[in-house]
């Protein structure tokens, strides 16, 4: 690849900015806009990566102060307020996710990285890019099986617009889930599929919606509950555990990823649980998938993929999402459209 | 896939007779020919799995012993003996691999399971099916970094003759060279990709070809040299050590493979090497890829991907390799021709 792909990524909490930093350090990716709730910010040479990954709080009014001086013209309506400078554009928004739709032709390719959103938002994203673009490539981090069934069940849309659409592309399910797509290899028949994550993050605050996301997992929780609670509740509710949040049973779409592809005949023999400390980087336990099956001589064995514990959750996220993006462009370039899922293939590394 | 996969497996020592067993074992494959040095057996209702797998010795002499009331016709030349029954033809003759070629188009896929043979053999193989028979698929076991890097030069011949050709998708190279990919996800730079395997076979006469690979590993041997050793040479030679062998920095293609798609920048960032136990079933180590990285926020780590010990070197040798082989369906039915390494595709699950 010769020129760089251009990637614009939804969402810029903690992952979007940590996507940010990581493109910054891809000579084959360009970022050329990022969006939250509130606004975009977007130049088609390429964003300051580092620039947008050291703010935070609100994309636009982080970068605005940080651009104040570089502004050249400004303009205003109802809807939308307009900066320009040498380092991009800046657009203030109520739609944002409308602004990035109408720029879908400026890019070549989009990252999400929203992780708590309803089961419904991406696959309606999706839809919103693909009937207003044709040839679009999506790559997302999405963990609910809910929520990949509904993008799966997207495959003839987007099929016909040329699009393609790379789903659970993350760590888990994304890297764990096709570690265990290579286990399986070894085996005639896979009993289980076991996936025990550890997460470290010194300071919560950094990962809010990451971190609602797993509150969203716990008994009496859901997605809404999470999300509408306030930071101080979040703070109390973690009090409670001193900061450590311990998941069984999750709804993860490693399950539907590794039925699909035959890896298992039954989404019961996959689960998903961890521990995630939300005061310490260090990890609490090994992130580790576990895949037990049996032999064509009839012997019952474990294959394990073991996380090396400094790596945090952004970098084992993030990357691989990185490269199943690669893998989209080049599964377009070949004519191959659709939504598939992160077992189907293996990813490219980004160079 | 609807009508079973034919394949065309080349070597009935161990593990061909090993990949006959599993392949008796998946719905969406069928065995419709074999062969060995000295002869072929070849059914398009597709063999006998189980009894081909359970012969020992000479493919044909074992098949016909087991197979000898069954004789409906035999018919001899001077270079050729024929045998027909219901449960195939049984062909000796001095030019096996001629006669598969002759018999192309009567399979889909070639496995072949020779794990001992001058780095040419194999790319000289592929050559003469390429020039007899379009649309070729072809999977290899191959170990050497030499022998993938032939077969990797002959791109353009396979790709022009609309065939696929999937080479070093055994366990190292294959399952591990793979596993590495994934782990790299993570990873802005990669270190180290270290392979650490263990094999442990309770009787050395039932591997004698993958014995003499290891063999022509050690100091002071070659291909040629280990290949010319007698049975009881390599059984004086093994008495030395007790059955053990001890293998470091191996010639192994996953080092080339693992270069070409980017994991690494040198193949010296590559070792290979291990321990086999040619006297006890028992893996004298467990097998390990290890490889050591720098994340994007700066910080060192290394993922690990462990075969359970249970497992044999047959297992994760071959449930790879026919992994493969439906992906390198997939790319022929995708119009993706040409010859690629087990590091750029993601095996396929075989029910």
């Amino acid at each position: 690849m010769d020129t760089p792909i251009r990637v614009a990524v939804l969402g810029a909490g903690g992952l979007g900015r940590a996507a940010a930093r990581l493109i910054g350090q891809k000579r084959e990716l360009r970022l050329v806009a990022i969006c939250d709730s509130k606004g975009l910010i977007a130049s088609p040479d390429g964003l300051d990566c580092a620039r947008v990954a050291s703010g935070t709080g609100e994309l636009v009014a982080s970068y605005r102060t940080a651009n104040a001086q570089a502004l050249v013209g400004a303009t205003s309506s109802s809807r939308e307020h307009h900066e320009s400078s040498d380092r991009g554009e800046v657009v203030a928004c109520e739609d944002s996710l409308g602004a990035m739709v109408e720029r879908a032709g400026e890019f070549d390719a989009v990252l999400v990285t929203l992780p708590n959103m309803p089961n419904a938002f991406i696959p309606g994203t999706v839809e919103r890019f693909v009937r207003a673009n044709s040839g679009l490539v999506f790559v997302d981090v999405l963990k609910r099986t809910s929520a990949v069934e509904r993008l799966l069940g997207m495959h003839e849309l987007v099929r016909e617009s040329e699009g393609v659409v790379l789903t659970g592309c993350g760590a888990t399910p994304g890297l764990l889930t096709a570690a265990a797509v290579l286990a399986a290899q070894s085996f005639v028949e896979v009993e289980r599929v076991d996936i025990w994550w550890g997460v470290g993050i010194a300071n919560w605050e950094a990962y809010k919606a990451t971190i609602r996301e797993d509150i969203a997992h716990l008994p009496g929780f859901s997605v809404e509950r999470a999300k509408a609670m306030s930071d101080a509740e979040v703070n109390a509710f973690l009090d409670k555990t001193h900061g450590v949040l311990e998941l069984h049973e999750m709804e993860h779409a490693d399950d539907i990823l590794l039925e699909r592809v035959g890896v298992v005949q039954s989404r019961e023999q996959v689960t998903v649980g961890g521990v995630m400390d939300t005061r310490h980087a260090r990890k609490p336990v090994s992130t580790t998938m576990t895949l037990t099956g049996i032999t064509f001589e009839g012997k019952r064995a474990s294959h394990r993929f073991i996380l090396g514990d400094e790596t945090t959750m952004a970098a084992n996220v993030l990357g691989p999402a990185l490269g199943y993006l690669k893998r989209a462009m080049w599964l377009k370039a070949h004519g191959i459209f659709g939504v598939f899922g992160s077992t189907e293939f293996m990813p490219m590394v980004v160079r």
